[in-house]
């Protein structure tokens, strides 16, 4: 039997689950596994506070110092979320010989290809597996399961509260702002929601998939996001009528030789799989040039799911670290696909796909004319036209799909449609994909 | 970089594949996993035959020893299929200090116990991720990614030529028997295709979930199997009316002490997310204690996805072979959570579910007074009856739905429904999930 001893940093939510998980699952750990999960520390800034779970009190401490320079340690798991401190944790436990597990998608996106480069020099592991998509095992997958593959495409739900937003608008016919309200209710959404509706969550969980599917270290910033909060239940019940439902999607996508990176609220077919789903669940489609279309769905938060895929990299590192041999700690690193020539990002201008688009217009002869003919001087193709039925604010909603256009085309057409203030200045855009 | 040899045996559509990929990508593996994959040897009765790829010809061979006794060799790859010889290359490879990479779930669903028992004496890997679900990384997500979990619920369609044939049934309106040759005339079905039809493949797939979730051994005999042979247009129609999609389902569910394992067509709600899996496709679902429910959805079959799978088994298991210290080549041992009191598994009479009913009766009045006496004598509730209109051979079709009941009082009153010979005695009864 191998001991591991952890150290644990953060002990929120998180970190709770993940102690309580290892509290009471540690002989059914060992028999599966081999490993005996031993926790040397638990740290947090308030170590007070009433937790769901008992420790011994001799092992928390408010020192992050205490546990990554402990020679004792062997992992440290990272859980306290954000930058700094958790940057520096990250860093400074690799340089002293632990390897690492984080949940924390925002210090990869940002800071991951230089975490993954000192886990190469120093020849320790990083495990991610809870950054993205909760207890959905997408990183080892993609990872290791797919070691073989190539990627064309990466794309799907990553943001739960997004989705219980668009899932309870849809489902209960209520506007953004209740259902969020709605959200906040259930605890699906925090009380600043801003990171989860801005679509910025989904991006920072969109590099860390990049990096992995396609070498690229792109940080958040370098993602288009667009949220959820300009869709209507108008849009909803438009796109539904057309066979349509939206998605808040994170999508990279191999486009010559460059990758799209892209986050916004998405029409897709109501036929596709991702159109059925619903609540808090996450769904992620990777296409691989030997697997084909696989989809991952799941719960992509929470503190069980999430806590599972941090006790997996934790078994999954110790099974690595070699206490029998060589005299040394050393696992194997974790091999990333960092290629120094990795593909570019295409800039969002030169992205084509398909238009929602939306006008409010004053009921006067002339409007649909006028609005046509900017967009075909800007070669943008009507696929449909529907001028609906009833009246949005005293305003007539048209309602237009088009053919693949560049999103260069398409913004400044609108611009000038815009500027012709023909119609209400609210030009609802959303973007297709089959 | 570290070099590991390869010995491939069976040359066939899948062996080809791997080869092919392992030739191909040889340096994207280097570069992404740090191993360089070196085929040793091909081995095959037929060397003689024309493969889709190139391949230098002294590493061809006939001769199954020379590979498994090649001290050079690191990993056997067993793509023979059946039970003879692949389950003595299998042993004999172990014995001999190599690990293996296998993809025939017919060997692990009758001697999986024996062979992982030898792979944990000996320290060696068995890696099975082709065994199931061709390319989607099931194995790996529930042997590593849900390491933490206890599994409540395994399920999923995992026979890609009965979803095809289910499938085109639907589509095309068409019969069972011409859906069977449309899926031969396209490759996805073979000329016996008896294993696929009869569910006896989605028996030995289920076998080698249950093994790694419940830790059961069972012989695809210990599993209730029913294939797709006796669904009809009608059916499809008729459960479609009441909301539901026909599936050939595998299912591992947890039941008070004991686990129920069963492979038959069942019904299941149009808006599960099982009901939009078409074609060739496979989808495993699996409820887990901390992850809760996720699904796993991919290409089941077919040389690349296959190929991908048997090539991620491969690295992962170079990982770990040890080449540069302590004079061995000892991999870890595949720990299995093949527990010593593994649950029993349910008698297929003990089972409780839902029941679609169909009798084809002559139109005289009383036939369904005697049939729903005769049900409610055992116990079975209905909770909808449908005379349907039209006839089918003369007869007219009366469909009914229960509620749950146990299913030796569901076949205790169709014998005697049968025996009073007021129906016709091709009584169809398909199960129902939600």
């Amino acid at each position: 039997m191998k001991t591991i001893n952890v150290g644990i940093i953060g002990f929120g939510t998180i970190g709770a689950g993940v102690v309580k998980a290892l509290q009471s699952k540690r002989s059914y750990l060992r028999e599966k596994s081999g490993i005996d999960v031993n926790i040397l520390w638990i740290c947090d800034k308030d170590i007070k506070s009433k937790r769901p779970v008992k420790v011994n009190k001799k092992i928390l401490t408010t020192s992050i110092a205490k546990v990554i320079y402990d020679p004792k340690v062997d992992i440290v798991v990272e859980l306290v979320g954000g930058i700094s401190p958790a940057k520096d944790i990250v860093m400074e436990s690799l340089r002293n010989g632990k390897s690492v597990v984080t949940a924390n998608k925002a210090l990869l996106s940002n800071f991951g290809r230089d975490i993954f480069a000192l886990a190469g020099e120093v020849g320790l592991s990083v495990g991610f597996e809870a950054s993205v998509g909760g207890g959905i095992p997408i990183i080892r997958a993609m990872k290791e399961g797919f070691i073989a593959d190539s990627f064309d495409l990466i794309y799907g739900i990553i943001n739960g509260t997004s989705n219980f937003i668009l899932s309870e608008m849809v489902e209960k016919n209520i506007s953004f702002d209740e259902a969020l309200a709605d959200a906040q209710a259930k605890g699906y959404a925090e009380r600043d929601p801003y990171l989860d509706i801005s679509g910025g969550d989904s991006a920072h969980k969109l590099s860390v998939l990049a990096l992995l599917g396609f070498g690229i270290a792109a940080k958040s910033t370098d993602i288009y996001t667009e949220g959820i909060s300009g869709i209507s239940r108008e849009d909803i019940e438009y796109a539904r009528d057309m066979g349509y439902a939206i998605k808040l999607l994170a999508i990279a996508k191999r486009s010559g030789s460059e990758i799209e990176l892209r986050v916004h609220p998405t029409l897709i077919p109501k036929t596709h799989l991702l159109a059925d789903v619903n609540g808090v669940y996450n769904a992620i489609f990777v296409k691989g040039d030997m697997v084909g279309e696989n989809l991952f769905y799941g719960q992509g938060a929470g503190a069980l799911p999430t806590s599972s895929a941090v006790i997996s990299d934790i078994i999954s590192i110790a099974k690595n670290v070699d206490v029998s041999c060589c005299g040394g700690n050393k696992p194997a690193g974790q091999r990333l696909n960092i290629a120094k020539s990795a593909p570019g990002i295409k800039k969002m201008d030169e992205v084509r796909t398909r238009y929602y688009i939306k006008f409010l217009t004053p009921d006067k002869p002339g409007v649909l004319a006028k609005v046509s003919g900017v967009l075909a001087k800007y070669d943008i193709s009507i696929s449909s036209v529907n001028q609906k039925e009833g009246r949005i604010g005293g305003l007539v909603p048209i309602v237009m799909m088009t053919h693949e256009s560049f999103e260069k085309d398409m913004s400044r057409a609108l611009r000038e449609i815009n500027d012709m203030k023909i119609v209400n200045k609210n030009i609802v855009r959303i973007r297709v994909e089959n």
